[in-house]
């Protein structure tokens, strides 16, 4: 009688079978891409220093990350002295200054790991998730954002998306249009929140946001004009002429656009002037992924110069993308994405068993066939048959083979299809073959 | 400049490329032995409620145990409602409990995840490690014994090691022989503190121990003389004749051997009377898999028909093992037995870069090659050929593609091999060929 402390603490999930094949489906592909750009895998410990992670997220990042409590005689102080890691970024900057000299000059890596946040769990929100990131480091050249926007079109296709949109834009671009419309500099990041809910609620409500937060009327016109008027790049780029930074990021976003129609991501990737992104530390380029029947993103990322700089006391150009793998999933869910394979279950065929005297020549069979790759159930205990099969049924196997007194001494073994129900005598040197021909 | 705060903190790693690929390589052999065995992947959330895991450890494991603070207004109270995963049994425990209904008849899973626990760190010993557990629950029959010991035996060869031993024991036989050898019930839990640390203090210091902790003298000698007397299974079970329990237990213990010749395990399994296990939820045979090179084990494992009534209500008969993949890691690396292509860098080739204006080119090569399974990692700027191939040299990527403006008018393109210096033209489209047959 399932009781209540015997679900997942809250915000957290179990993940049975079917749901982890589902998710190793993701990463295999996901990290096959980036493997093939030559990305390498980097691994960081869960828990960090909690002024590593302090600080870096802002405040309200600082109330969502998990404190852990310092051990022994300091048990009952309530001082903490760990935390969890809340996301891949931060971590990969520490261990960029720390390794700085055994690393290679562009130093390429992706990192899929759980991150948690002590968020308010709702749909698709948990306390415990996985990011896919991917970053290279080293380089200032628009190749890495290229090759990064190539990268994840690549995971999206392999996946089976066609209809995604990566959205392109740029930190400097945006400063350049906020001043352009008049915005006054400090209100520039608060201009941004309000900007950044244009999807949600429409241009009238930015308007009255950005009144809000102060920005004068006429600016808030002009903000709401260069930012919905499916500017081109050549229009922003206009826009922001007289603007040394702002001209520097539109150039840019057009050699992005140039590379980008040599890759993957041509077709996919377009500018959007309203594309803000939440974080504070990126300085550059700034790009989101999004499908039509999800609200939010897939993934973002960006060109952050600035944030290495804080472990290592020198700037590092980076750049990287961030891809959610429970937002992913719920929409392959809810799609039904998955290729056959990975719905199945684990063995290919159940061995039953009829009495303890045959066990040992079952548990050979199951080791010759296993021995030839194919994965094999031996039932447990002696049963009735009937009880075996459906046992078979219910794991959804597919195929059950009988070893009994009769088929030791022929030298064969009988296998019953568990749809159909049709059953065949096998020389048992061939059965590996046939279920494996079965299996196709 | 690494300082202090760019380390990982006390007892955790970070894993760079070359440790995730050792890492990934024993996991993937591990998933896929299990697999054929019919094991199923399980994952459980990191954190759990704290009662879950608070009590189920022993007096010494509740200090052991990562507790988180509680968020929002009680932060500052000092309070912990969570707790980092000490194990991957109870968390498995609580999934049976809470998914009963969901869940086969024999539930077989397999989970390789992390754990925490607040351990002095040694080495060898750290406060993050993984464990790779397999479990079959709802069976009382030694073929679940069996197959476990099968499975792991195939895990270890599968990975290279010949020279393990499966050390197997029952908990009603060590009870029995103790009690045979006139230790008073009371005291047979501090007995095999004792018995367990032979392999390290040798007889005399066991004997030394036992009269420590208050065994009579000719009470020690007689365990001394059980345990240490090269005891077979017959000898035991003729010492223990007389105790039903003991002699039930020596009777599965013949059938697991019995079972085992016809498995993988044959050869490598042997009874073992000093076995003695330390956590205190085994209720039925035991087994630790020992290397002559390393000191304690690499994994073990048993039955425990109790742990989940603690959660259920109702005992459910369960048997498991894990594996220790840091223990695993350590032997194989300084056995050197990963294979070469574990060794490997994440790229086949280097596309290098002459200039800007021939980088769409060279993006488009590069994804032609992709597409065809070649690991490609394009020199993210120009830069002189001599430093793009030293930069090849220090990542250990073995071929280098140069994709200039001759190359480009005659459909060529050149490669070079870092390691001879040669040189070839090959015709673009036979270059994917070219480096995959090179790779072999």
């Amino acid at each position: 009688m399932p009781s209540q402390q015997t679900r997942p603490a809250r915000g957290m999930r179990d993940f049975l079978p079917e749901d982890v094949r589902r998710r190793e489906y993701v990463i295999g592909i996901v990290s096959s891409v980036y493997q093939r750009y030559g990305f390498e895998p980097l691994e960081t410990p869960s828990l960090e220093n909690i002024e590593t992670l302090m600080g870096k997220y802002g405040e309200e990042g600082n109330k969502l990350i998990f404190k852990v409590l310092r051990r022994g005689e300091h048990e009952t102080s309530g001082e903490t002295d760990l935390a969890l890691r809340y996301d891949l970024t931060v971590p990969l900057a520490r261990v960029i200054a720390e390794y700085r000299g055994q690393l290679p000059k562009f130093f390429k890596r992706y990192q899929i790991q759980p991150v948690w946040r002590a968020d308010r769990p709702a749909r698709g929100r948990f306390r415990e998730f996985f990011q896919c990131d991917v970053d290279a480091i080293g380089s200032r050249s628009m190749v890495v954002e290229t090759e990064l926007c190539s990268a994840v079109c690549d995971v999206l296709v392999a996946l089976g998306f066609r209809d995604f949109t990566i959205r392109l834009n740029h930190r400097a671009v945006l400063a350049g249009l906020l001043q352009a419309a008049g915005v006054v500099p400090d209100l520039h990041a608060s201009a941004l929140v309000a900007i950044d809910k244009l999807d949600k609620i429409g241009v009238e409500g930015v308007r009255a946001e950005l009144a809000a937060r102060g920005v004068e009327e006429a600016a808030a016109q002009a903000v709401v004009e260069s930012f919905t008027g499916a500017v081109s790049l050549d229009n922003a780029g206009a826009l922001v002429a007289h603007l040394a930074d702002a001209r520097a990021g539109i150039e840019q976003l057009q050699k992005i656009v140039a590379f980008s129609a040599s890759t993957s991501a041509a077709g996919f990737i377009r500018f959007d002037p309203s594309l803000a992104r939440g974080l504070s530390y990126y300085t550059g380029a700034i790009m989101e992924v999004a499908v039509p029947d999800l609200a939010g993103s897939l993934g973002g990322g960006g060109r952050y110069d600035g944030l290495i700089g804080m472990f290592l006391g020198e700037d590092v150009p980076a750049c990287g993308f961030s891809l959610g793998l429970e937002r992913i999933l719920v929409v392959m869910n809810e799609r039904k994405m998955f290729p056959a394979e990975v719905e199945q279950t684990s063995a290919d065929v159940l061995l039953t068993v009829f009495d303890d005297a045959s066990i040992p020549e079952v548990l050979k069979l199951a080791g010759e066939l296993r021995a030839r790759d194919v994965r094999v159930e031996v039932y447990p205990e002696p049963d009735k048959l009937g009880k075996q099969m459906k046992y078979a049924s219910t794991r959804r196997i597919a195929r059950a083979a009988i070893l009994g007194g009769d088929e030791i001494a022929r030298g064969e073994v009988t296998i019953k299809n568990l749809d159909t129900g049709e059953q065949q005598s096998v020389p048992r040197a061939a059965l590996a073959q046939t279920i494996r021909a079965l299996c196709k």
